[in-house]
């Protein structure tokens, strides 16, 4: 006899809860924060009972860097529009909306509410911010071959100067993040390169 | 009568207290984080009794917001060197070292350790970054009084522009900051500067 398998009903409910467990993780940390965060009111938020939670995660760590993982996870479209400029403005706005949608809200609860100090939500935070950077890299070497950015320009500084005013307002300087911000980057970021200050660190 | 007035050594006596009390609890936050920093320890690390503590400062909220606020007043001194690059490069590496130093570090671990939700922290972070853009709004309008940027010039953009990368590093990348962080920001900003990119908005 086989051993027994989990039919496709089964299957499905199991990604259903997990779906369910998952959002309500991010919305709870969105609202209560991690300090306050806990299995039950997870469970209540997702309609399962909390042993259901248990059987999958063993704690609210691992639960919620499970969920977190797998939202950042999910595929960000690079661009190819023909133009580094238009390339850098479909980038830069992709950014703001990551940052300023439900993902983003939650990732920015986690760093902000004390799940910062976990070593998996930091080690999350470098990894995607690190996947991100190598996975946007075509646009700039698209950009050099075209000869729209000067030889040598460096992808990881570019994506990184084009990041970082996006990041500013939202962390620390409280302004408002939009459309508006995201051209700004682009633009700023543009005339850096163009200038060739966004060359590869001599080392 | 006149009422008792404190003696000269009481008064200093009262500053040095406040002072090693604020430096204890900077140190606890940097070491243990928000969530586990308790008025008990701060006092057993500045070697006076949870009395004397709670005497001034009527929970460990109020004595962090305390202790934060009067680091962060702390003066920057804004360069004035003749050359809006040697300026722009000193106040770069004058936010790396504030950034790097003991009240940046207490600062990040007061945002990343649960300490960001209370208001007085968000507020204070504004206020002091709001600040030091406004301080430093003359090195932008001496370099374009001297010709060296474009009219129009955005003090705050530049400002902006100018510190982006560096917190980026340090809060999301989690690269290392040092001299060459600041001079590489300080040569973007200027690139773009040049170029026009960092004029105010068109409203």
């Amino acid at each position: 006899m086989q051993p027994e398998q989990p039919s496709a009903r089964t299957v499905g409910r199991g990604a259903k809860v997990r779906a369910a467990v998952h959002a309500a993780a991010l919305a709870e940390l969105v609202d209560k924060g991690y300090a306050a965060l806990s299995v039950e009111n997870v469970a209540l938020r997702a309609g399962v009972h909390k042993t259901t939670v248990y059987r999958r995660w063993k704690d609210r760590e691992s639960l919620l860097t499970d969920a977190l993982g797998e939202h950042l996870a999910m595929d960000i479209p690079v661009p190819d529009t023909g133009a580094v400029e238009t390339d850098l403005r479909a980038l830069a706005r992709s950014i703001v909306q990551t940052l300023t949608g439900p993902t983003g809200q939650a990732v920015l609860a986690a760093m902000f509410t004390g799940a910062a100090h976990l070593p998996e939500i930091a080690e999350a935070r470098r990894h995607v911010f690190d996947d991100r950077l190598t996975r946007a890299e075509p646009v700039v070497t698209r950009a050099v071959r075209r000869g729209e950015l000067p030889e040598g320009t460096d992808p990881a500084e570019l994506l990184k100067t084009l990041a970082a005013p996006i990041y500013l307002r939202l962390l620390i300087a409280a302004d408002p993040v939009d459309e508006t911000t995201a051209d700004r980057a682009a633009h700023i970021t543009l005339a850096a390169a163009r200038a060739g200050a966004l060359r590869a660190p001599a080392s």
